[in-house]
């Protein structure tokens, strides 16, 4: 069952070397979410081939430009192509008067359900709550308001053993019951417990998603057991100076959160233009992490 | 001495086959101009190795997305590669509030003079008035307000003719009154007329922009003589109900302008994505304008 993080854009403020700023789709069975919309975003899906009609849910970190500055023209795209179903965009409050004012003054108007849902800049929100899956936000450490989201799937019901199904005789019409829990009773009286008609599920996957923020070791917490953590890692360690200043975090302070919170696998983007070869900051991070890895524009991690 | 015309972007609305919507660079001498800036302008031109920082003036004719989306990201750009020299906006005033409010939000601010100039609806304005040139607009038809540029090199001087410096022992201080129409009086009393000295300098250049409009006859005038009109041909002649209904032009269309003005050369752009191949456009262009050609990224027109 598909639960796919892919990148788009991974550089950070400037675009550089072919990479542009932030924009990173995450793919859950048949739904499709995108985190953050940098300036380009609608042309390099484009370019790697990844449909832009999908996105049903945009969630935008923070108001610096190279997070959000695709999204009007992603949006008139879609409205020019014929796109009808609804859209979620959640964000601080202000991109809605921005994308408002911007429609109003070219004349055009939305021929789709687009839903702005404000994020808070205090506590943890759930901003998603469907079957199979929720979404969470928290607060980052960044100049302006910022939230990271953790995505996360819900606990799958309890799988029944096929071969007991044949044992007992059971009829599909109580399949449903026993996997939720329900004992069964046979033909000739007998109670068969539940726990010998099935066994317990794939555990929950998640997803977390963490740009921009200085070194944030409270997240550990938030983010404990996080199967793909996506952290940003704008600097090398040699430059932690600088990464403090403007907020930023580190590939090795990336790594700590990531090796503190019990992650599987850390996904760093977020890189400044500094650097054209980035495999430095990957083995900075996989000193501390051994399963780091750099994101890419269209290389996609399964979770 | 440089005056030439480089597409950026050349697609309508939605970004189609690698290209972006409307962008293009006007070099004259050491000046650099940009005629819109659509969404992806910076990293395009990033790609086709056009330096960005050598821009100072920046003419937005309408504030449809596909023509301004790229602005507020090439600003912010700039700013962080510490770019220190005046930038001048030529456009509507809503968009001077929309780049207010997003810089407001992100809690930066330009560490270069930006000046914006707002454009009139009505009549037509010089917008600059510079050393050997001049930039004024004029109306266009489209669904809200909407202009074109008009470039003009200026008149320049009369040439000397060499030959005449030495058979008159003309001294050097002597040489520019000559050049702005004076006569000359020798060493033994002679008057020289200035025609004799002299010949006429080369004839002015021009350069138009004309997009997003309706066909529109009364422009042959303002265009008058112009030696490249870059036009706008979203459409085919097959499409030209719809080229109406959108208030845009056909191909044909912006070759019977080019033909009324009497223009030199006209570069076809702001293609339809409904076309993956141009050359049908052009081919209809060419049957009424044969110095009609068509813009692609990075294809540059001298003048």
């Amino acid at each position: 069952m598909t639960f796919r993080f892919t990148s788009i854009g991974n550089s950070s403020a400037v675009p550089a070397y072919g990479r542009i700023p932030s924009a990173h789709i995450l793919n859950f069975k048949e739904s499709c979410f995108l985190f953050d919309c940098a300036e380009g975003t609608q042309m390099e899906m484009m370019r790697l081939g990844i449909r832009r009609s999908r996105i049903r849910h945009i969630f935008i970190s923070h108001l610096h430009g190279d997070h959000y500055l695709g999204l009007p023209g992603l949006l008139n795209t879609l409205n020019l192509l014929h796109h009808r179903k609804e859209m979620h965009v959640y964000a601080f409050a202000p991109l809605k008067e921005i994308i408002e004012t911007e429609m109003r003054i070219s004349g055009h108007q939305f021929r789709f359900p687009l839903h702005f849902h404000d994020l808070q800049e205090e506590g943890s929100s759930l901003l998603l709550d469907e079957t199979g899956y929720e979404v969470r936000d928290f607060p980052l450490a960044h100049r302006i308001p910022c939230r990271g989201f953790l995505f996360r799937e819900k606990k799958t019901g309890r799988k029944i053993r096929p071969e007991k199904l044949a044992e007992y005789s059971i009829p599909v019409k109580e399949i449903e019951k026993i996997r939720s829990g329900h004992d069964f009773i046979t033909a000739d009286g007998r109670l068969i417990p539940n726990e010998e008609l099935t066994r317990e599920g794939r555990p929950p996957r998640s997803f977390a998603y963490v740009t921009d923020t200085l070194f944030l070791e409270a997240l550990a917490e938030t983010l404990q057991g996080v199967d793909l953590l996506y952290h940003e890692a704008t600097f090398m360690e040699k430059d932690a100076r600088r990464a403090k200043e403007t907020c930023h975090s580190t590939a090795m302070q990336a790594a700590r959160i990531a090796s503190l919170a019990g992650a599987k696998k850390l996904v760093l983007g977020h890189f400044s233009a500094k650097y054209r070869d980035l495999a430095p900051l990957l083995d900075e991070a996989r000193e501390i992490f051994p399963e780091s890895y750099l994101s890419a524009p269209g290389r996609s991690f399964d979770i």
